[in-house]
């Protein structure tokens, strides 16, 4: 298991995190089989999207948060339902493919840590099972 | 393999199953690789977000009625087309850490079983495989 | 591992993918242990819901496209910004068990492919993992 250790510059901002998983996977040797890329928080999730225009993943944030906005009528009153519940919506967790010691990405694909309360410093894990 | 059985006592409900995950863990001696949650129903899901306050996951919840209303113009007949909709929104699998026989959770995270048609009994599927 | 094509007709469109998934399954004589889908696109994602009645991934459709309208104020100036952004919402990536060579699905639970920017032919991966 490694720990990747992202910051995050403000409150809504999905940052590519690909390389840094990739370098994870090479350093660890690990050659065939799957990767599991897991945020350990409540108001931050992953996912994975077009890369090539940043124009695609800031629709994406922008869209939710025009879906859930930062101020309603929420319960929760520490000022951040709305980053719980998009967390919720994207997920916090991918798996890939590993073949050759190489992410098995489609052509345009990303993986992206998105948050919801920044900034702040996140952790992602990412782990690895061989293919028999 | 362990199935859970988790009763549900209102339409629309999230319910904290974490312990019961981790004594299934527990009980199959499981130490450490990916154990992997799965809820074999298309009107409840399963999600990881914040225990602690309890309104988190009411806000959720709420937020799903609003987008996705109970009453709407849905082709599906049987009046819980609203279900089968967040439960797709929601996802109804998520994989997680197991080190030293312990769930991998960050500090505020708790696993939800997300009723959207209840109350009913539900199942929830825990599957693990050992990190070699 | 083993990669599906599957043919899409119209731009926005659920397809149910279960019997090719358990096809690749049977005949790779993979018995016990887990399945992952993967859809290698960021226009297109994959979910389970109910197969019985067509009209439940129509309303998740129709749905989706209510909450995300294909023409809207997006930055991603390629015309598709809403197909990128129901991909993240519905997520690229399902597991499941597989006991005895078959899959094991809810009652009502069938897998599809989520084509939100067709007509196209997509791929979508199939991988598994022995339980030990």
């Amino acid at each position: 298991m490694k720990i990747l250790q992202v910051k995050t510059s403000s409150r809504s901002v999905a940052i590519d995190i690909t390389h840094e998983v990739q370098r994870a996977i090479t350093e660890a040797g690990f050659s065939r089989g799957l990767s599991f890329v897991y945020v350990p928080h409540t108001t931050a999730g992953v996912t994975i999207n077009e890369g090539a225009d940043p124009h695609v993943m800031e629709d994406v944030m922008n869209t939710l948060d025009r879906l859930v906005p930062w101020q309603g009528s929420y319960r929760h009153t520490e000022g951040n339902a709305a980053a719980h519940i998009k967390t919720s919506l994207m997920g916090n967790g991918v798996h890939l493919f590993v073949e050759g010691g190489k992410l098995v990405l489609g052509t345009w694909q990303r993986i992206f840590l998105c948050e919801f309360d920044g900034p702040r410093t996140r952790k992602v894990h990412i782990h690895w099972i061989n293919a028999l």
